[in-house]
């Protein structure tokens, strides 16, 4: 008889939702859980939701997978907005989840749950993810960049996540794109790229453009609705070729073009995998970012450089965590 | 018997001066060789004074080290400042010398010395020389950072050199620091970290600066001889506390802190080596770049980011080059 299939769990705990997927390890997804996760409700909440997710998946799984001999390994991944100390299971800032510094989330779902946890930036899974299933498939280097509420990012080099001195790289949304006076991050510092190419930069850009001509549907919709305005609305008059929203991917495109450049310039990375819901228009979007990273290189040639819209959507985290999981196991 | 020592030579090629060396394998140097690099002459005598200084070494090991047995290694390393393409040994673009684009370096100088040559931008070249023998022995994971007439970068990850894709990372004075109408550089762009952080920018600052209440004995120099202005009269001038002399060092260290906290976010790197002329004032403008550092980081401690002088002085680069070929061999 055959070796079983093994089966992982990766969980990404989100601002607002915990999604769970079961996955073997040839990346098919067995089950999926998912529940709110009442960042209100404090932290031994959140836990208890997570562990919930867990025990949906392994219930399903019971009835189902196992029966057929696959086998449930042990570790459970987590994937978590901010920066981590990975080593020791902790959360040491994240602005999505106010207080939560130096919070030993590892310790405490382990306990709930009975099996060995393992933890990682939201966004270095999702690299992993695009890695094993998705755009970065076969790539050994790439940048791996989300975009949407904040921005993140993980570096995959010689096909493995490289996490740095203390698991906390990869942070590419807190790259400096301004050197004094930028606009205020909630990270503390200033002049972030994340303000400048994040969903809310992309409203900002069009709720602070001036009126112009008053051709713009956009700009009198921001006047009229202010709350209105989102990525998805701007990449809609984007493609209709609006004034106010082809000028708002504009200043997006020569930020994230600056931010791209120099990462080739410090890594000659060639391929970056855009991820995140404000690249959901990333065909909207990518000629102009093309033209502003071409116009900031110095020996590599554009046509060697490949922006790649990311494609496991909103599973790349989970299914990432998987990955690692089964890394761990 | 024991084993004969083995001998590299190592060279590096500078804009004004070839310096050569010949370095045993325990990094101790055998025998020293220079010339006039002559770009105004052209390549093929550039080409000739390259392998004039590597049979200079020769001979001269010739008469003593080899004699007592020590084994002259075949590859020879040169260090070239600009992009290259190590694998097919061309020069792609160097500011320094204009003109050699597609220069296939490498093979019109094993055609003269009759031994196989290595390629590598000089500045990771002196990278791989401050951990041989400076001041990063023993670290895994640093950025060496040059800063002279240009700003030039080497980034060493799990203990290696790396090169990406193109072998042409660590051009971390071409990573960008302005997004739109930064002053122009050399390499053809704008915006580069290499035009806030050089000598010239220091320079500049002093020059630029507005009189102000007159106090500054520099800024009053810069007025009567602008010739005079230059790092050694600028580093002086801080030494004793003039405030254009500071106010420069002001905005270097705003722009350098900036790439470094960028480089901190991306790769999580915790060491950062300054080699190059305008380093000689370190100890001077360390404080404050460490003051802008810690303004611009999330996650990481300031007390966890070493700021190091280089050791290895202008022997840097022959002395990784040395150490390249002996990797090689």
């Amino acid at each position: 008889m055959a070796r079983p299939v093994r089966i992982a769990i990766g969980v990404d705990l989100g601002g607002t939702t915990i999604k769970s997927l079961a996955v073997d390890e040839t990346g098919i997804i067995a089950a999926r859980a998912s529940r709110s996760t009442e960042v209100h409700a404090g932290q031994e909440q959140v836990v208890r939701n997570l562990a919930a997710t867990v025990h949906d998946l392994i219930g399903q799984l019971g009835q189902a997978d196992v029966s057929r001999g696959a086998a449930m390994i042990q570790p459970v991944g987590v994937g978590v907005p901010g920066v981590l100390d990975v080593d020791k299971g902790l959360v040491i800032a994240s602005p999505n989840f106010p207080g939560w510094e130096g919070f030993p989330l590892r310790e405490r779902l382990e306990a709930q749950i009975d099996r060995p946890v393992v933890i990682e930036n939201d966004a270095n899974a999702a690299a992993v993810g695009e890695q094993w299933r998705g755009a970065a498939i076969g790539l050994k280097d790439f940048l791996f960049i989300t975009i949407g509420t904040g921005v993140g990012g993980g570096v995959v080099l010689d096909g493995r996540l490289w996490r740095g001195a203390g698991g906390r790289a990869g942070e590419f949304g807190h790259v400096k794109v301004v050197a004094e006076g930028g606009e205020p991050c909630g990270c503390g510092s200033r002049g972030c790229l994340e303000r400048y190419t994040s969903a809310a930069a992309l409203e900002r850009y069009v709720l602070e453009a001036p009126l112009g001509g008053g051709t713009s549907d956009l700009k009198r919709l921001a006047i009229d609705r202010p709350d209105a305005i989102d990525p998805a609305v701007i990449a809609q008059a984007a493609a209709t070729g609006d004034e106010a929203a082809l000028a708002a991917y504009r200043q997006f495109a020569a930020y994230m073009g600056m931010g791209i450049a120099g990462v080739i310039h410090l890594l000659d990375l060639r391929h970056f995998i855009f991820g995140g819901g404000v690249s959901e228009a990333f065909d909207l979007f990518a000629p102009r970012l093309r033209q502003e990273v071409a116009a900031r290189i110095y020996g590599v040639a554009i046509e060697d450089i490949h922006l790649l819209k990311a494609r496991c959507g909103n599973q790349a985290g989970s299914l990432g965590m998987a990955h690692l999981a089964l890394a761990a196991s």
